[in-house]
């Protein structure tokens, strides 16, 4: 089979050289450009020495041309780059015919004015909207083989749409008890030198951080809108946690009157028993975020709390492969008509 | 001042060594007796190298026998015991005119049925229940200090209560509506060795547990109960996270109608501004377990989520000072008439 | 191609575990058996949630039988078991044409007086001792190739073989003045619960243990010795440090006279340039073992310290994995005639 | 007894923010003055919210000027600042007759030329060399107590020259033959912002760094040198590992000609049987960082190799207490004739 010419926009931060790790080791890509500002003119290998002795980890970082790019023959390109600039260099390489994965905020809210209201300004690149889509591959899967621009969701927000959209579907429960508490490992923070996320600083430190009103709400609430069928608001609090990677969120809804525990085991079941990637563990089992680190799978569990007739959903996943480069991958072999789990598969 | 004659009951575990490094530098207390099956002939420095050259680190461990203790002259006896067998060694040590402050959960539950329920065996010294006094001193500091018998919180508990109490008595929340999500480090979960929670087991690795019925429910919700005046249920989720000690909980509940953030911080504020443990961060701002560590703190922080009309509030303490060997050690002082502080100014 | 009919013996372990990870995702691997007292009859991903989903996951542990073992058809058995224990089972599926690489220390001293020494027991198996290969790939390639009975190395000796082997066989080290200091992640401690390794106890510790004469010294000398074309002893020092898994040495070793920096860099090039998995980092950089964690790569780097005359090396590697998994399945490619790095190629 | 007044020069880095843990609660200190450019104008519990509630914490910083500063009525300063930058500030309020502690590497070299060498810049104030005492307590005891200028040691240095001095002093190690392996905690590269030091890029690796040359060699063998009576060079090999704080060395050395264990024991217990803080864990046993991490102890052990004829010492500190900040405050007790372990008896 033809391997998928392929770049890398901002390969230099975690979310980028985790596209890296799955791409450079992908059955049917062929890396040929990533790029970095910082690192430009460095080979892959000598900036992250992680990856010596794989092939194409000789390739160089250039500089994010547009022209460039398009120049290696790319005929997809993952973006790992800050919101408000994805935006625009996804807009010049759509126009070179380019299929874009862009891993960034800019593309996930269908709304440009809740755009701006979570991302504090204006949306850069609104034209584009109506042609991209929410890049979950359990939920939009259609519409992703047929995508140009994919907006790949964000870590939190995978972790809990996919424990409760089938749920809200099928009216298990109410839509307006929602609360998700989530703890993320460091990584989510970035590569960025920021003083609040040296290694001293969050050892043997426990905090949640961006409540009440955390930006990954508004795809939260869009896409879990979309499942119930009304507007909804939820309770969302991140925790930031000493791991590496991984995220586990423990999310409580009201069960609707009499909802029992085979209502809610079969709406999981049923929307996800040939899933390739969420594994279901069942009533009375809870998740735990070693079981699925450095994989793209997604652990779900659950629990009736019969006392105050709550659900309680756990879920996990590692949050820059599940919860980025490799759900993002998992979009790609969509499009490209790609076994779903192509360069995937490792535990 | 003459130092009280103390004894500790069950000290080498996470929480008895608390208490040892507790009170070997408490200037009010004398150690005459520390007990230990396992250890029972060894030095206290033998057994905790850490309390090498600390002034009496060289007394024995000694087989928990009541007369034996009694026979050291001590006035006092902290008891760090599994439930279930605190009771019958408290029984003993009070018979014999000794104050007992019993970390296990044997006496904070005023209901037997309810000890049953939660602990699945019959209350193993119901008739001491009516004198046993739930030692949060904060909430209970007149009868803690006319106590003969403390049931010293457990670490969850006090993280839960100290926050909310305030807010249930002066009606501002919905008490039906309370969830706790709480993230515990592994000192929790005791000494003893258990393939659970040996260092690769716990390390990179984030689960909930214990859902839906914890135990610490019953002492949580028999406090709550009491505040809010009425019975209720909450939603309880506890995690292990790697961290060595540090609890962090997040509360949400539903604000009475119209209550305003400065009715909620003016609660708080009335209810704690003089306390010596109790550190109020103020409207907006996150606990972080790490400025609490090894200290008697708690730190209590609160947010207004407006579009759900939830409170949402964040609080830090270390599990095995403030949730256990600490607090224990303040109601001691208030039973012997010493400053509240004394012995817990550290940080 | 078809696939090795393989066992695994003793799979519960961290060790097992990794064998499992490496040997379900084997492109040229079956796995007929997998033994386990303690869980025989669970299914593998019932023991092991991560491997859920895993093609052959599903097969359930079995009691280390070897009639069974061989009714199974393997053609090769990996044994994952407490040295003293391995030899006795090694002889029975040696006895039923099955091709063993055994990772204990059973097989790795040529000598009985030797392991004696440092194993304090007789040898169980010493009419095998003349057959078995010490299963270093680098280092005894064509041995590997024609053995039935390998000997996989220890982790700690591995890392600090690699390195020194070519030096000394080109003369470029005093032999005697070689001084190792190695780090070791925790799961090099074992499964078995032990209050020594719990979260606690590990996590924020430092320490050296098994000094002066850690049994990896047998194993260690022999070799080195060989490589040198003499008897030597060195000073060993090991320690424990707070990761799940990577091993760290630090070797030092007293140039001989006149020794140029270049001469170290040829000698280790010339033995390495063509290895899969040795990554000479070249002369004036750190191995750091967060670039090889779940790989078989061996990292390693070198400076003269001109001052006194000494090497000083730097080797990472996984224990793990080119430490004990990855190392045993390395070898059992090179017996079957597969790509020496066939099933051990992600990163 | 009247409090000396104190400032710290220099308070926002983890050396700072222990001095100010140390000296807030320092029975005999009153400080007086905290500086900090970046944090100028703000409280000392607005910046580290550990220490609310201290009394004392509500003093705000302001900037490094000595006219200030010896305003305040100082007595004393600590200077926590970078080398280069010390020198200048500590003339400054030498000449306004303040007692200077400076934890920088300033005044630790007494020959401008080696300082040069190391730090690859001229001395900025060789005039006050002669008259800086090198401030290991256990060691240069009565120059300290005289001292206007202490100059204290590195975290490293104290953790190898603390149990080599009685030991070359006794001339029973081959000088020559002296190799150090330090382990230090990720405190140790400070606070500033620098990606190689945050959450992801320290867990769960383990890499050494600094050879062979680090600048800590020019003080380890300046003291050494003098306990010796000889010049000396050693092998000084520091590791970057993941916990907080914390410093391990494992030190080897040729033991002269028929030197015997009670020949070693004897020279330490000679040397520190009546020290505060040096603790000897005896022969055949390793010291650990988690005995004495917060504290101002460093535990020190032993053994023979006697294949090799080489002595192994294991040494453990907490780098910023007896590594930086306890040390000073140790060194400050002695010059304003307090008890020696004023303000550094927790554990």
């Amino acid at each position: 089979m033809q391997r998928v010419k392929t770049a890398i926009v901002g390969a230099s931060g975690y979310t980028g050289s985790e596209l890296l790790r799955l791409l450079l080791q992908h059955p049917h890509v062929e890396l040929t450009a990533v790029t970095s500002r910082a690192e430009a003119g460095k080979s892959i290998e000598s900036v992250f020495p992680r990856f010596r002795k794989l092939s194409g980890a000789t390739l160089a970082f250039m500089e994010p041309d547009p022209d460039q790019i398009a120049a290696t023959g790319a005929q997809a390109a993952f973006l790992a780059l800050p919101h408000g600039v994805a935006a625009e260099i996804a807009t010049a390489l759509i126009a070179r015919g380019i299929k874009v994965i862009d891993l960034s905020a800019d593309f996930r809210i269908h709304d440009p004015a809740v755009y701006q209201e979570f991302y504090a300004h204006p949306h850069p690149a609104p034209e584009l909207l109506a042609s991209a889509v929410y890049g979950l591959p359990e939920v939009h899967t259609d519409a992703i083989r047929a995508a140009s621009l994919i907006a790949s969701p964000g870590c939190y927000p995978t972790s809990i749409l996919l424990p409760l959209i089938p749920l809200l579907r099928k009216n298990l429960l109410d839509p307006h008890s929602i609360i998700a508490n989530s703890m993320s490992g460091v990584s989510g923070a970035g590569k960025k030198p920021d003083a609040a996320f040296l290694f001293c600083e969050c050892n043997e430190s426990l905090r949640a951080y961006g409540i009440p009103k955390h930006r990954h709400l508004a795809e939260i609430e869009q896409e879990l809108s979309l499942a119930a069928g009304e507007p909804l608001c939820i309770t969302f609090i991140p925790h930031l946690v000493p791991v590496n990677t991984g995220i586990h969120s423990a999310i409580t809804a009201t069960l609707r009157p009499g909802t029992t525990m085979t209502e809610i085991t079969n709406a999981l079941e049923n929307a996800y028993a040939d899933s390739a990637f969420v594994r279901l563990l069942g009533p009375g089992v809870c998740a735990d975020t070693k079981n699925v680190t450095r994989t793209n799978f997604i652990d779900i569990g659950w629990h009736i709390d019969s006392r105050t007739n709550r659900l309680i959903i756990t879920s996990a996943e590692d949050n820059v492969v599940k919860g980025a480069g490799g759900q993002a991958v998992q979009s790609f072999n969509l499009i490209f008509g790609l076994p779903e789990n192509a360069g995937l598969q490792t535990v």
